[in-house]
């Protein structure tokens, strides 16, 4: 499969579903392009994940998205933390929006992630880029127990071994160094 | 209500079931107490929690336990891993103990454990007494989403809230240091 | 000593210094106002600690503000992460900034936090509030080495055992909830 | 360079330098075998680095030892918990040990480690192999100022980048697994 990482679709872009009107979290597109250029964005990523009996990690879901012109890419799920929300809320609300309302997530008793990440615009400064904006990801392993059915704009959960998930072609797979991010998300839980 | 820490019954005296035949976990009294005055021994340790929908700790379990000669003592969910036994399955293996088949815990995903203890059977060494015994305990807190019928030794565990469980007359009723790791516990998760 | 907590300083009001010209990090006031209520903001704070030969804490520092109205509060250190800025970079600049050039921290080699907090400007959504704005902030308990030499405007880095920092009349005197914060950061050291 | 790691020594074989007398951590051959086969042994496992001005790893330290054979092997710095013996007190004196006493080694401020790891006789059980014993290592992640000069039989500390420490080749020299283990370690720190 041909996977093109170069051009990435905003998944939230602007913002993945409007707020209910007064709430100052929902930003326009000029707001939001004004405050990426001046604040690092706080954002949650989640690894879905599934467990054995005991708690180990025996499967890994990545998110298989395409772009507008139809590229294929693969991501975990990602989005920012909006004005007033917490980050369990945030958490919560990209959860459902990326695997659906019946993935019963099991959501982490601790708000320290298993990772920060950290994104900028201009390779170089640290590990990860994001071309849109400067972020600082809390990054978290997230069993799920129940079905996953991706809105729209993500085609599918693939589910695979850690092992697949690990492996350097799936790695490369995930743009922005992300690889590298998964891959140190899974070694929290033992790989 | 009086609560008398001077005495502790084992909760294992001398192990809380035979293994099969052959197992070289399982130890005869003699044996336990040869190997428990050469080695530091580890422990498993469990804080019970109930969660609500977004992973807040919302109560908290402490087991209710009394002594040989009826006097009641507050206690984690804790226990020795054997010789040939993963940390995931004597952490099962106590939870099911104390709790009964159907509390359905939530296992850890990550082995790395909210709080390391060391308990010496000499007080001043660290904050931590346990009188039979050189222990070194990983300490998870642990959800669980069913219904909690400890076995016979364990009159009861008795759920309360965060606040409740930090309370001091609470802490103090945990034995040998054990009101602080219960504290150290419950500010990995946000109390 | 009586100590007023309910009008704080900005310690960095608006800015503790201005940035090299053309610094997209740097914002002016209207600029701060503006993002500080559309986004969350990302800050690191530390807890300063001296240890003993084996890595064990037997020193918390905390800092002794003065507000413009001559009333003293204590704060952990504590500030915002610029844009364009690595969380190294800007903990490194706030301890510097607090504590002086000569206090020879020793920075964290992970970048997850000893804890996370959130604070929003209206209380009840979380243990933390900040009536400037919705931070997350990273915690990080960090040791110092060297000779500590507060900027102007903080007059004392004082030092005592992590008893007298627990203590509920010091945890009192940190505004904002940051006694409970305080507490928590200590817990992963052991307290 | 060929290393075999088929046979390793016992870097402890039985005990790396006797006790006083009287001292109970302190076992005998027949001792030591005899609880190897009753209880996981606790052992203490650190990575030694140097760090850049912001706490960032920039060198990663593996020690070089040979086989009485003459047959060359990479190591992590390993070993055993002594009945009364602290973890910093076993990390402290493993780390001397091993690097010598000039090395100055940043103990670490909480005991929770980077990473757990279970070491069965027997494979397939865990990622983990020990021939000598069970045993549940706490892993840490330790920087070194000074200047490192192992004792006798390790031959060399050698520093490394972490790209080169993280290379297949490399992680491959590390027996038992702990290839595994060294790349999980460095994931904490950014790797």
């Amino acid at each position: 499969m041909s996977i093109d990482t170069a051009e990435l679709p905003d998944p939230e872009g602007p913002e993945d579903r409007p707020a209910p009107a007064g709430n100052p979290g929902w930003l326009s597109d000029d707001e939001l392009s004004f405050v990426r250029g001046r604040l690092p964005v706080v954002y949650v990523e989640a690894v879905p994940v599934r467990l054995d009996g005991l708690g180990q990690v025996i499967e890994v879901g990545l998110l298989l998205r395409s772009t507008p012109d139809g590229v294929m890419t693969r991501a975990l799920i990602s989005g920012r933390v909006r004005y007033g929300e917490t980050l369990r809320e945030a958490l919560f609300r990209h959860l459902e929006n990326d695997l659906g309302p019946m993935a019963f997530p099991q959501m982490p008793t601790a708000l320290v992630p298993a990772q920060i990440a950290e994104y900028f615009p201009m390779p170089g400064i640290s590990s990860f880029v994001d071309e849109r904006q400067h972020a600082v990801s809390l990054v978290y392993v997230v069993p799920v127990t129940g079905t996953c059915n991706p809105r729209q704009d993500a085609l599918e959960v693939s589910w695979m071994s850690p092992e697949e998930a690990l492996a350097p072609d799936t790695l490369d797979e995930l743009p922005g160094g992300r690889g590298a991010l998964l891959r140190q998300a899974l070694s929290t839980v033992g790989y």
